[in-house]
């Protein structure tokens, strides 16, 4: 039997590695909140995702992860899109690479208006219509869709981690949804 | 027979009136560059439209137009693309409503980098992927279809007025695709 | 006595005109946005104006005006917060002439988030830094600086009118500082 | 003789792992083009850094720099600045966090149109008006000063490494000052 040694060259990251990094060096992420939009292109209603939390409750949140080593932002943002909401979500990544906004997740609080205790890490975030059914994976039991009014409220930010209720509103201000 | 007498309140204007106008007001105009985008958003084609002139010539446009009384930026949009592209070109409007560049043509050169000897007009424009096919009307002879690099080429800059080939140039650039 | 006749091509409009137009094409506004910005660049402070109404109430507003003919959007922009401000608010507009937004103001309420009963106006908005004292002309009696925390609250957005509570949000969330 | 242990939780990072991490992860970089603007806001001109290369050529290069861990990215952006261009460049950080373009830069040529030979990095990056003098640092010669004309030549494109003709090239667009 072959064990397989991962190439030190990889991007492959051991627990113990990442876990290392983390206290080192911000990471890159992507975000993106996932949108259907009507013919005209306005966005009509919001994907929020439901997780189980590790401490047995329930948060929203929205589609999150790392980029890695050799990844292009499109590329980590399919990828995670993929992940999180399915292979037939067909979501239209949009033309410009420039994020409607950069949050900056610290573990202190503070220091910006997103926090992170696992780490610091930057995310570049996006608004993505999804034109397709969504089938949420891995730990998201289901996404639910909520008009922007819904999404903006202050009960739905309640139920989200780390300030991305306030990401959301960011978002939904630059579609011209917020209010 | 009856004559139907144009409505004073209808936003409809006569050739004298806008003529008028033209003189006393800046116009507000949409604009829009038709690109195709693969499977990850990339801009990987630009839609160009052939018009003949006034003067027996032929030049590269984009698809442009006014905006009407009482009618949304995204409804501009979406005719003005219908006009110049027809009912199959399936545009994708953005979601965001905040233009790439919101371009100032005057009639005297030298104000800003944008020129239109009939009027001063502010033109808010915007990349827009069109997913159908393209069957230009109107007095557009046909719609040519370049990659991003044979657009931002100064041949191509050259066969275009009032300063357009800049705007083709910041609309590559504002999807990542210039140079 | 000579009495002036305005040239037909100066841009200047009478009351008439200007009435009878604005049933008849939108009319193209700047509005800005004056902030207090930190040594880091980050808005620590917004600024409100008040003004006194038409039915002897008051409201809060931002600076606002229309783009006249022959002029340019930063010289608009700077006529505006001029009026509003007085000539030593020292205001530092921006590099990039994107707007944050492009607010739709429609006479009838539900076509977009704004209405004015007047007219159908564009507004294409800023955040403008003041360096200096700003010392409220004209109709405005004040201007009263809020942190971003107060100028997001729903008290302050029933106090201004035709939906520019949105439009402060909207600000606020383009320059990372809603909630 | 006490020789001082790097804290493993201080973002110390040795040349070594450095050198690891290099191969493993995306860093996460800020770049920002020095410009002056006039007062109206509009650019009058970029300053390009010039700086000796390792082969003992000459290369144009613009502020550029890795974010810390802990630092967020307008700290990053302001220690950058002062680095190479000195303490009393007085830079204007801008109000909005949102970069003109999330600049990608791979070991691999073709990825993107962005390369870097010693790692892939992701560069946030921003126009920053400076209203002081310019007194480069460490191991930049000089800063010039050119027009935006000049900056967008395929001249100055070819001074400089790593893709940046096509970075400046997008920052001049986002300002509207692209030809």
């Amino acid at each position: 039997m072959t064990v397989r040694t991962p190439d030190p060259n990889s991007g492959w990251l051991s627990d113990d590695e990442l876990a290392s990094i983390r206290l080192r060096l911000p990471l890159l992420y992507v975000e993106a909140i996932p949108v259907r939009v009507d013919g005209m292109g306005q966005v009509i209603e919001v994907g929020l995702l439901l997780r189980a939390t590790s401490v047995g409750g329930m948060k929203r949140s929205i589609v999150s992860g790392r980029v890695m080593y050799g990844e292009t932002l499109r590329h980590a943002l399919f990828r995670h899109l993929e992940k999180d909401l399915g292979p037939m979500a067909f979501p239209l990544l949009p033309a410009s690479p420039t994020p409607f906004h950069a949050a900056e997740y610290f573990p202190t609080p503070g220091v910006s208006a997103f926090t992170d205790d696992r780490q610091h890490a930057v995310s570049l975030a996006y608004v993505v219509p999804v034109t397709g059914t969504c089938d949420p994976r891995q730990d998201a039991l289901e996404i639910t869709w909520l008009t922007p009014q819904e999404a903006a409220s202050a009960a739905v930010s309640d139920e989200m981690e780390g300030g991305r209720g306030i990401l959301l509103r960011a978002a939904l201000a630059s579609v011209g949804r917020l209010g």
